[in-house]
């Protein structure tokens, strides 16, 4: 890994999933900025800096997206979708964690259609959440590496 | 995750590296089972059951395969393509992290477009490798919701 900041955005309108993650990540060395985003439009906006994100200061690309699926506006699978076929290869690049609370078959099997690098299910216990979490930061930022 | 055997495809050329990598499997109580293949035309005709392994038994589908780029007859890189390319889609939908010993951006940009789910580099000393495959394992069959 190199040593440049490493920032992480979060897609989810749930407050209390948001918080439960902000709080596993403060535990987190690697981490160095967590932009979290509402609904799938903003997370739009965000990867394509536009609307209230057009300027580059205000979002700064991700190195990892955790996506939820149910989100107001837009749908998790849409932001997905635009985001794995979009004319932008290093942003293609991104890994995509999917993070949600459904464990539907049909879910899983479309996230992978549409290229989603990894699909998890939110534990319900939060000591359990916490791990996955962390586990799931260390995988992703520590191993895994990520296109320059 | 439900109780159904999990099994490990290990595309691997380097006998030390696969040993080493079934060594670490070794200590891991989710994987059932690994499938070593040690060049790329292997590995195809092993995810498509052809040639030696066109019987069903001798070639159970993997819940995730660990693919290394520099492979005799086939290339890795072609391997990949090969398999998220398939019109397959339950092919398509399996996990491939590359896990090798090249960290070249070109690699890895290519890996990404192609559609490696994840990208690790080998470490070069033995525990860090052997803490490497339990996290990887662990992320993938257990936290990592595959599709059914």
């Amino acid at each position: 890994m190199d040593s440049k900041p490493l920032h992480v955005l979060l897609v989810e309108d749930n407050p209390n999933h948001a918080e439960l993650v902000g709080f596993a990540l403060d535990d987190q060395q690697v981490v160095n900025a967590v932009h979290h985003v509402s609904d799938g439009q903003e997370a739009i906006d965000y990867l394509f800096q536009r609307g209230d994100y057009a300027e580059p200061d205000k979002s700064p690309r991700p190195h990892l997206i955790l996506l939820d699926l149910r989100l107001p506006k837009v749908d998790g699978m849409e932001v997905l979708k635009e985001i794995k076929t979009s004319h932008d290869q290093e942003l293609r690049r991104i890994p995509i964690v999917v993070l949600t609370s459904s464990d539907a078959e049909k879910d899983t099997a479309a996230a992978y259609d549409y290229q989603a690098n990894s699909y998890v299910v939110k534990p319900v216990d939060f000591a359990k959440f916490q791990r996955l979490i962390s586990d799931l930061i260390y995988y992703w930022l520590v191993w895994n590496r990520l296109a320059a």
